[in-house]
């Protein structure tokens, strides 16, 4: 017996033995560890804080792993993992080659399906409960535990609308703490509020209209009250919802305080909470704040312009926007489909629309930009922060596709900022008017500028730079991967290696490519993306055309999901670092 | 003066100065003029035959095109295109440099947003409305005019939710006749029901619970029933909501008896509406009944195997397994993205789901095929239907962007049969357990066999077929383009000609294409897909990264949105016909 009743518990299995009375201490312990580990190695905090109550309670009434459990989005399941076999491991959470911020089926056998993007678990848990129903396992339980942000997106409603006319035996609990990363919005979300402060004649309707059984609102963090109702709710067969009500951050008074900063506060102190500084001083600007504040600064000329955020005003800085002309900055909810769509609408009354989406999200609304957006020649600006590698939210999170998909979307422009200067003048150029969308692709993280707030300069479209001129190799780069590929040419003497930012993977810049081909026999691609039909693939896609001859390199992430890391780690797996560049640039030229 | 009041008929304006009293004329002319183009020209019936009465009292209520009208996928706009300047035009519906069966920007200002895929209207609406606030254009309507089908996709959810805490002067009009192109499903569905039938007390709750004013149900065949309320709601600013009852392929008797059949007909006679049958007696299958009458034959032997669907059960031909297993084939509505999360949350529990989406409405699940499926290798099995060119439907719904969009993505396995014997040999390889996700894409239209339902084989992953060995140039080709290949190889004579049904896009099979470019110094390759990225593209950067030096051609659809017409028109358009095909290789010949 440890004097830490968290020291006792390696399964839910364990958790189950203890009686009832206990669990408080349980979740002391256990919101405890969640702080003093999260303090010092850094994740997501208020999330998982708000749900200790919850995650004690579903285990210990739930026979998990066999009853399935499915967390949304699972910046909350900190808890979730340190109670199922993960408590050791915790300490490298969304480390290299350590446990993942997300639950990942690989990882535990409680983890009954990967997260990571929001509003998959009800589709996921509908799709277990009918399964369990063919296989006349009629007494397991799916669970989908939901936030209220999650809630309100098109794919969360598909799956309650499909559910309500099946009989699977699914739970679907809203946690509902009126934030995602930021404030909630929307229409559903008011409806919910309503609810959350009693007003009974509507209070379950939305949800009894699509035939859940409705129960709730009840307090999150009463677990004696939650275990009441589980008891109530395993009782009746089909498609039941729970409506909890948590605190994000609850139990550590500053993450209550601002939950937007404690989503993921960086290390702090765990008695008080108060965060860490570090001197930022000198340090170049993050690429998001480059944009939003270059985006205020052009949105005060230009009343034209307008900014649309899918439920991520903070992560994009479209915040300051927001801030600085309410009526023109909107956050649309984690509604990706729709803000894409909304933008076209707008760009259709000669707005100048700019649709600040993380490169990874905009998957969700690949049909909009093609179908909506591209055939129909809008220029809508798509802002894609995040792309490439994003380091420690991991597989789930890194913006590698956006490049290969894109490329393929005719009458798109796809220009890749190499830093802060590119980016503010792709933005001021983009509302002096394109006739075409464009999708303008940087990275997460600061920059590589002292000074950003450089004068603005109209970008010609399609149009690579020459940064250095050679005669035995030639290396075309793009974005981040500019800077990656100079390192490593500087590293390399007595050769004379050219070296050209491409600045646009569409349209090529075609004159440019006819004078490299002719003129270098090795040629090496270098970009932050997917190389299967990403940036390289287009450059070797020109030089077959043309039949030129020259020996390609293409230097990517290859083809295989890239776990979590720091940035730099994970270039050196997607061999895009320094050092690999400069080996593969000596290894071709040996051959001279 | 005409006898028939439709040729008096050149704009809306020319409507709004018949008296209210002669509109049930224009609605009768109207709907015969629709019956008899239709009835020769072929296209889709039932829906605009629906909405005939509810066109007319749009136009004439509404200041269009100064008041916004935006129709949700398009098939009902019919009635809209002829009363907007169309009428002369509209025998070439569907043709090749005739009209677009859908509502287009290009085409006419009455056509405010292009449409073609469901649920984009209310967000599209909603951006126009909100450009009109900002503008001061405080009295402009904009009207969004949504099926029961549409209306319960994710996407239309998140425009009604974000529409609810506007003050947008937004109507959505919930046109509701029970059915999209098969029956409508779900839990909304239901509730829309329980509203026809007048169960008061639940009957605008969900609705009005997203903050609209809600109107109806109203009878969408009365006129002067939708001009009063038409009056009634222009007076009211802010998010607006009108349930309309209609009947699909009202006023033709077999329309009205047999909704599925006649939503887009074929060609039939105009009095009767007796469909003109045609002597299909040793004319191949079409692929979706290959496809579906195969899953049914392997599901009888397999009961591990599933068949989901959004919203295509007649389209995919998946109603063979709803009719022969209804308990293990699912039509979850129009929710692409919860069909792929629902296949993945059953693969988890180890069944093998067929989700069978066409080619161009994968694009909307494209997050959940990465995010949820490949990333966690469940072993899904896409079987992607209308891949390629589709046709009459045109650029919104051709299927060639899915080999470039796929191609990017690790763990996916990409399948091309190339005739009905490949179809079904994959399909009985996939259920035999592949532990990787899988997708298999194949054209519109019939197959080329005489006899489809040949002895199952299991296929080989990966592994491509010689089906000609040559010296001077070899063909590399997939899916329906190795018919289109065979056929102009055929002609091509005194030249040895090698020719490779590559089957797998992904993974290529790398042996096979070693010993091809070690043997030819000429490479063609050709698919229906878009060259960007595509097939072509794989084999080219195969070639980079291996130094071959051969000669390397890829055809396939250009960098551009293809228009609608016939399958053989679109092919010449896209340079993959057999005629263009020949050219390449004779002409690449001409330097041996």
């Amino acid at each position: 017996m440890n004097t830490n009743i968290l020291e006792d518990i390696f399964t839910p299995e364990d958790l189950r033995q203890l009686p009832a009375e206990r669990l408080q201490e349980v979740s002391a312990a256990l919101r405890k560890f969640i702080i003093d580990i999260v303090a010092t190695k850094e994740g997501h905090l208020g999330a998982s804080l708000g749900v200790v109550e919850l995650t004690i309670a579903l285990h210990y009434a739930f026979n998990t792993p066999k009853d399935l459990l499915v967390w949304d989005v699972g910046h909350q399941a900190y808890g979730h993992k340190i109670l199922t076999g993960r408590r050791l491991q915790f300490h490298t959470n969304r480390r290299l080659n350590g446990i993942s911020g997300f639950p990942k089926r690989e990882e535990s056998e409680y983890d009954t399906f990967g997260v990571g993007h929001s509003s998959t678990a009800i589709s996921a848990a509908l799709g277990m409960a009918i399964a369990s129903n063919l296989k006349g396992d009629l007494d397991k339980h799916h669970i989908a535990v939901v936030g209220d942000a999650s809630i309100a997106s098109g794919m969360a409603f598909e799956g309650l609308n499909h559910a309500g006319v099946t009989k699977a035996n699914l739970l679907v609990i809203l946690n509902d703490n009126a934030i995602g990363i930021d404030p909630s919005v929307g229409a559903l979300k008011q409806y919910l509020t309503k609810a959350r402060v009693g007003y009974k004649p509507e209070q379950s309707n939305i949800i009894e209209a699509l035939n859940f059984k409705y129960f709730g609102p009840v307090d999150g963090h009463d677990i004696g009250g939650l275990l009441e109702v589980f008891e109530q709710m395993k009782q009746i067969r089909g498609p039941k919802f729970l409506h909890v009500i948590t605190t994000k951050g609850k139990g550590l008074k500053r993450a209550e305080e601002d939950q937007v900063k404690y989503h993921a506060p960086g290390k702090f102190k765990p008695e008080t909470g108060e965060l860490l500084t570090y001197d930022t001083a000198g340090l170049p600007l993050k690429y998001q704040d480059v944009f939003g504040l270059t985006l205020v600064e052009l949105a005060k000329k230009n009343e034209k312009i307008i900014g649309i955020t899918p439920a991520m005003p903070t992560g994009s800085s479209l915040k300051f926007m927001m801030q600085a002309f309410p009526e023109r900055a909107f956050d649309v909810g984690i509604a990706e489909q729709h803000a894409v769509t909304l933008s076209a609408g707008m760009a259709t009354q000669d707005f100048v629309v700019f649709c600040a989406i993380y490169s990874t999200f905009l998957q969700r609304a690949y049909d909009q930009v093609i179908h909506d957006v591209a055939l129909q020649k809008l220029p809508v600006i798509f802002c894609l922060d995040r792309a490439g590698l994003v380091g420690e939210d991991g597989a789930t999170h890194h913006g590698v596709f956006d490049i290969a998909y894109l490329r393929c979307i005719p009458n798109l422009i796809i220009a890749t900022p190499s830093n802060e200067t590119e980016l503010r003048n792709l933005l001021y150029t983009a509302q002096l008017g394109i006739e075409l969308p464009l999708a303008i692709r940087y990275p997460r993280g600061r920059g590589i500028q002292k000074v950003w707030e450089t004068p603005f300069e109209e970008v010609a479209i399609g149009k690579a730079n020459c940064l250095q001129e050679g005669d035995d190799l030639v290396v075309l780069s793009i974005g981040n991967m500019v800077y990656n590929a100079n390192k490593a040419i500087e590293k390399i003497e007595n050769k004379s290696i050219g070296h050209y930012d491409m600045r646009f993977v569409k349209p090529l810049d075609e004159e440019v490519l006819h004078t490299i081909f002719k003129k270098y026999k090795y040629v090496v691609t270098i970009e932050d993306g997917v190389v299967t039909g990403g940036f390289g693939s287009a450059v070797t896609e020109f030089a077959a055309k043309h039949d030129y001859k020259a020996k390609i390199r293409s230097l990517g992430v290859p083809d295989e999901f890239i776990q979590q890391g720091k940035i730099k780690e994970l270039q050196e797996i997607a061999k895009i670092n320094v050092e690999y560049i400069e080996e593969v640039i000596v290894s071709l030229l040996q051959n001279l």
